[in-house]
């Protein structure tokens, strides 16, 4: 056996992966049907998956659940639609956020959960002997649990495990075969991300924020800005950071694409690195999607700042952990200031339009500076609490379950309204 | 960004805590406010939150709980009360004990449960690049959780963190925020320790174990002991060990302040940083508790043994992991073996007093060696166990289910006497 | 105290060890008496505890729970069936499988878990001083929870804990004390790996499977192969690969020889140190059970193949982390391919034949190649699943559930059949 002990588990997995090659290289739209059953999706790899009506339907699922989690009775109900499942949360890259956000919603949703996060711990690597495969691993994930909601630093690592479960389900038998959920894929995908991102753009933009005004929000709005509408489209969105390395822009631009009338701007570095990657511009531009490439929060475009303009904006973290000598050479002769927000800058943008993050946000940096996280437009700690909603209508949606939902969202308000006309 | 890049998160988080000085340095008095609403503990941080009213209810919350958890029935009752909720175990202080009881508490109400405990698999410090700020972190989790159970060696963090959590609620459309639970914070607090302790010490005072007797225990001790009285009050508590390095001793002796015509003797090495530390000494002082301090389990009081006089004898392991030199070669020097106790020992103590610690011990050093463990008077295993009745019962009281555990206690006897009675 | 200093905490674990020695050198058959409660296994410490009849009745539950977990409904059954219950998953040894096995396991019956596997977060050997023992550490355990699943690299650990509850169980006051399950012990004991691998031959040899045949399997096999009979017993059984140093093989060999007319084959490499122990050997032969030992998968017995005569295949993977150089040097010399499975050598076997593997399997050194893992014989993925319902008879065995598990069943096929009834 010379020639078997000197390759590596790394070659084995590499070799692995080279069997799905050709499915990786296909275009997107012959994907996506992979990935769905009946008009469902089984398997979230790309967020290109979320088509518009999808998009609707998810998040008016995800409005359900938020209401129902607003309440003790509401919250048992929920802690039963799901409550047969179990989910693996095989999370290889570091990360805090995203794994208690799913975490979360699996408990919410009664889905018994358990996790492999430090390989150090399982037999695919102790002792760097025993040598298991990785796809023996998530053969093993499918013999024990129901669903694999997964994050790995190695690009379309989520999308081969999808191909592999398929592999399965054509099986002679149909072997047991379970959902795939990527949680983060290399540099390049975060579809849930992008999916409470637009949860989070879509409430804000119904403007109909009670708590703020006696009179409805979008009314006191449309006095100041008459062209306003209450949607999605329409709008333009500004992007500000690392927006090349970060894939939740890549995701959430994706989203946004597939709505009406929406325009773009980019604020990065002035440098290939940073901005936008050549292929989500050329999608862009085939999409007749208009867009503008700035290098400063400051920019103006026709005259007119950008922040008087934009009717949202994305801040995001600068990478540095991706930085090779070269960046942190062109950093420390750059004024990153033009990326960072002040109060004084937010105070030039419209009174509606809302900051997000997806975070962590970088303490030392400082691209934004706790000083703002009182302002109304300040919305990035509702955005991740708004990731429970969207991520848990998800489940619901890929394991059928929104009609159950419905039902409890229905008998839910009916007991309540009972329950009110008792007291009355 | 030169300077901004030469902070590192650790400045961040030391300015961060830096703007909690002045609430921090105020009297107790003024702080125990801020942790209460509405005449309930909100969040727990201190032990000397516990007022003595609150310490019976607790206690006899404490003791619902114990009886239904005593059967399976009545544990499927406890798993409803509070199982709408999911609590954050934010324990970056390593500790197996009270995380494990904790954890286990919190699954006996229903309660799901999430860690936090090695901050290598989190954003805040992977790659050590993210440099997310603690709160923000803490944030984070109060927006995924409905409380926070923290462990901490930096001295006030937990205090902070409760700080940060009014911060928001005072916030003008009322930002969320959650309760903060001090599971031992610096080298000065361990509340919920405390709390277990005392319940121990009440439950054993009450002699009325009906196992041992064929008569009433109370009858039995009383013709031994014509003085006795069956409470807290009136007794003599002997701590022992490492009493300045130790915060659980702190925490007792803050709480058994609190009841009438107690006295206490300190048995420990004649050296300050073992000795209980001025602060409480003046509090004691002030309080008017008369106390001895002694340096040695063989010491004498008015020419009698202490060991005849004391109530109740509460061990403590020597923290040798906080040593430096100078100790080493102080514990090289001493005779430590006059803080260890012996069968010999035990046998001059009085019938029904019992022997505390708040573990683990030290197997290597023995302080109290396992010979000890079938001792009648040995309580520390049955003290581990009573810590999750009093934290399940300090749970129920912060979120308010007390009306709902009486209630369900009720129903299960009223259920068990139906039971009983069809039976007949 | 300097006698006493000088000890580590090793020492003191080996020490209470000790206590136990003489009890761990008894018979098996007084042994496995301290085991039961009842007539029923309170610890499971070792596989030959599993009597026939024993296994018979686990296998008829595990059966049960198998049709109750494919559905919803029977899943929401089962998962009240324990749900009073915690369990402490103590895995010192790392081990991804059979921990994730046993934790969905308690999951699917309701039981709440908790884990502690890397001693490193623990004050047992935090900042290597707290130096608490072991033992101390399983009293702890057994404060908070209600079993201990438990894993271990030192032989015989397991067995001494349960040495340690049954003397808190005979403590005057009846200590509080709970079961013990051995999950892996040293490198002799894994009854729970055996159960399952019987519970796979069991269900495979009824040869009753519907979905590959219109005509009843075993009929369509009785035509090729006259003398099968359709239990475990008058089968030849096959292991090949590492079989001195993998546990399950020693296990799973234990339990086949309380079966009758069951035959043994060994296929190893030619050296003490991989060939089966000789205390197996001598107990196979003290029984009057036939065996062969063989070097080569590609052997013959009385002319004609191996792979031709056997009812199954249990394949192992060879436990390289335990090599020392000498076995490294035999390694390179040897020609392991004697060991590997491959598609040809398959093809030679009974088309009934199920492979069998406890995995992980290597996929370095490939005994079993993944070409071979959509052929019918490969069993090794079902058997994995298997463990969950072997694992799920085992708890409701040792907590007396088995009549409760019976009425789920009942019930849920009553409520079906009303079902069916209705909608006809």
């Amino acid at each position: 056996m010379p020639a078997a002990n000197s390759l590596d588990t790394q070659d084995i997995n590499v070799r692995e992966m080279e069997e799905y090659r050709p499915l990786l290289h296909r275009p997107l739209r012959k994907k996506i049907i992979d990935f769905e059953r009946d008009g469902r999706l089984k398997h979230v790899i790309l967020a290109t998956q979320f088509t518009r009506p999808l998009l609707e339907e998810l998040c008016d699922l995800a409005d359900m659940v938020r209401e129902l989690a607003s309440d003790p009775e509401g919250r048992r109900k929920l802690s039963k639609l799901l409550s047969h499942l179990q989910a693996m949360m095989y999370f290889t890259q570091p990360s805090t956020r995203t794994f208690l956000s799913f975490s979360a919603v699996c408990r919410l949703l009664g889905i018994g959960t358990e996790q492999v996060r430090d390989s150090a711990v399982s037999s695919e690597s102790s002792e760097g002997v025993k040598r298991e495969s990785r796809f023996d691993s998530i053969r093993m994930f499918s013999s024990y649990f129901d669903l694999i909601i997964m994050r790995s630093s190695i690009p379309d690592l989520a999308e081969c495990c999808a191909y592999l479960m398929n592999e399965l389900e054509n099986q002679e038998f149909n072997t047991r075969n379970i959902p795939i959920i990527n949680a983060g894929s290399g540099a390049d995908q975060h579809p849930t991300q992008a999916l409470l991102d637009l949860y989070t753009i879509r409430r804000t933009f119904r403007f109909a924020d009670e708590k703020r005004t006696p009179r409805p929000q979008f009314e006191v709005l449309s006095d100041a800005y008459p062209n306003l509408t209450a949607d999605v489209s329409n709008k333009t969105f500004a992007f500000c950071g690392d927006l090349g390395r970060g894939r939740t822009v890549r995701s959430l631009v994706e989203l946004l694409m597939k709505f009406d009338n929406v325009s773009m701007v980019f604020i990065s570095p002035d440098h290939p690195k940073f901005q936008l990657s050549d292929d989500l511009i050329s999608r862009l531009r085939d999409q007749g999607v208009s867009f503008e490439e700035v290098d400063s929060l400051d920019a103006r475009l026709d005259g007119i700042p950008v922040l008087h303009q934009i009717d949202c904006l994305y801040m995001t973290r600068i990478q540095q952990e991706h930085n090779n000598q070269e960046d942190n050479d062109f950093f420390a002769s750059a004024d990153m200031t033009h990326y960072h927000l002040t109060p004084e800058r937010v105070d030039q943008m419209r009174s509606y339009a809302p900051i997000l993050h997806p975070f962590p946000r970088d303490s030392v940096a400082g691209e934004i500076p706790t000083a703002i996280d009182g302002n109304p437009r300040a919305m990035y700690f509702h955005q991740a609490r708004n990731g429970l909603w969207a991520r848990a209508a998800l489940l619901v949606h890929i394991f059928n379950a929104d009609r159950a939902l419905t039902q409890a969202y229905r008998e839910h308000y009916a007991d309540l309204h009972d329950f009110n006309r008792a007291v009355l």
